[in-house]
């Protein structure tokens, strides 16, 4: 599972800085998720390839989460792209979006598909073999989602000297793999466990911005590999973070904390602070494996 | 009369190029000519101060002429500006804004008020006592408009030594740089050609982007000490110009050779171009005064 970090920073972009946008690849997919101003110019910096993009979830409606998305659309149309392109958003995104394609007399030549997302419960908006997403329904001034990615169960591993020691034929192995017991060349039923390993862990990343501190998201965080939480600011100034429903980077330990996750990812700093590091150590006074999100930055679990 | 180029590269925001955006200072007016995905960026990058921004000109809603307004607008709104703001744009840009406020909840907290444009004819959009903005409806695929800026006549100059030989009190200098003749301290009425010189000769510009060629525009930018003139391809693609309704190099410096203008300047290049440099020579051959629009450069005139 790999993440890179696009842009990091609240409210608008600036020549060092870029509002939210960030890449997920996890289980052969590449997801981007919310996609400030800026957006496209960042993954050419850093060399994503536009067409492996086929999913893009947007956590809700203020421009530093999603002002870049109707450029990287209308480049995707220059691209000539012909891929089909989903975009799971909150109601009003198609609207938004398909105004200025109308104005503009700029259809495109893809199948531009909106899953417009209005539910205030956590609710599974993507599912294929390897991944599952689910919402987050998170508490912020306008409608907005977080988001779950959950890798599915893999296949077992097959333990391939005791695979050929149990005199195991060839066409056995994928069966092998999806954890079914097989006969042998000599007719004996094989105990799969005796001959394959377990699938790896599947990996789950949780992203959550923008939001005020709330425990309700914590059923549905608990215990994931990564959380990107954010943390606008540093609590000497909680009092801004409540009435503009943000959060300050120790409630995101908080929750992490709370929520037993292994990673907090820590984002969307209000560039009203010269060192982030600042947010690393006050989170680290409460949870203890903590990662500063950074411009460019690629994480790899 | 400065001229900012912040973007003029056409279609895409690259990494080093940014789409169409200017800004011209003329009799102490700030305008911002067009605005693509980026140009709160460049504008903070080159330092334009964003307060003294009054007044912006879209010339048609293709994205690489204003993706990056509404971000403008609302980091307008984030520095709690309060001037007022007033946007020159096809019919059409007022919707696409306001559904984006709305539906963020995020109205503006200073004044912002849309001039919608379809007029077909040249006309007036902008007047005081400084400059004049006139339409040049141009050929592109949509509705587009490019914008002509002229300075209005401004005051005589005192010939100082003149003046104070013919004994004018310093009472009616005002009177003298308005044109009129006054009397002297002994009642004589003296000739004002004598005493004053006359005023700078009122500059002009003219932005011409997007069209296809078209001598149509000719009486309008005649003479105009500055042109701006597309020019996204060169001469070997003209058969791409005539369909996507563009202008080769070629074409830009018949069009100010023909209208008879002081300076043109190229600009929204192609991406597929090498070497801006060759759009130069390509114009030189038809007109002298050729200048190459650079992201960032800076013209006085």
């Amino acid at each position: 599972m790999k993440l890179r970090i696009l842009g990091c920073y609240s409210a608008t972009p600036r020549v060092n800085t870029n509002p939210t946008a960030q890449v997920l690849e996890i289980n052969n997919h590449m997801f981007l998720i919310d996609c400030g101003e800026g957006t496209q110019v960042q993954l050419r910096k850093h060399k994503v390839k536009f067409n492996r993009i086929k999913h893009i979830f947007i956590s809700h409606l203020h421009g530093d989460h999603f002002f870049g998305l109707v450029g990287l659309i209308s480049t995707f149309r220059l691209l000539t792209r012909e891929t089909e392109l989903h975009i799971y958003a909150p109601k009003g995104l198609k609207e938004i979006i398909t105004l200025q394609m109308k104005i503009a007399k700029s259809w495109t030549n893809f199948p531009l598909i909106f899953h417009e997302l209005n539910g205030t419960t956590s609710e599974i908006i993507f599912e294929d073999d390897l991944v599952e997403v689910h919402t987050i329904p998170l508490d912020h001034r306008i409608y907005t989602n977080g988001f779950l990615f959950k890798e599915k169960e893999g296949e077992r591993k097959l333990d391939i000297s005791k695979v050929e020691e149990a005199n195991i034929n060839v066409a056995y192995y994928r069966k092998l793999k999806k954890g079914f017991d097989v006969e042998n060349e000599d007719g004996i039923l094989i105990d799969n466990t005796k001959v394959t390993k377990p699938a790896n862990k599947p990996k789950t990343y949780a992203f959550c911005s923008d939001t005020a501190y709330s425990e309700a998201i914590i059923p549905i965080i608990k215990e994931v590999d990564v959380l990107y939480h954010e943390s606008t600011f540093l609590e000497k100034n909680e009092s801004l973070a409540a009435p503009t429903k943000h959060s300050t980077a120790k409630q995101a330990a908080s929750i992490a904390n709370k929520a037993n996750v292994g990673t907090l990812i820590l984002g969307h700093y209000s560039t009203r602070y010269d060192d982030i590091q600042d947010f690393k150590t006050e989170a680290n006074a409460i949870f203890e494996n903590v990662e500063l999100a950074e411009d460019g930055k690629l994480f790899e679990f």
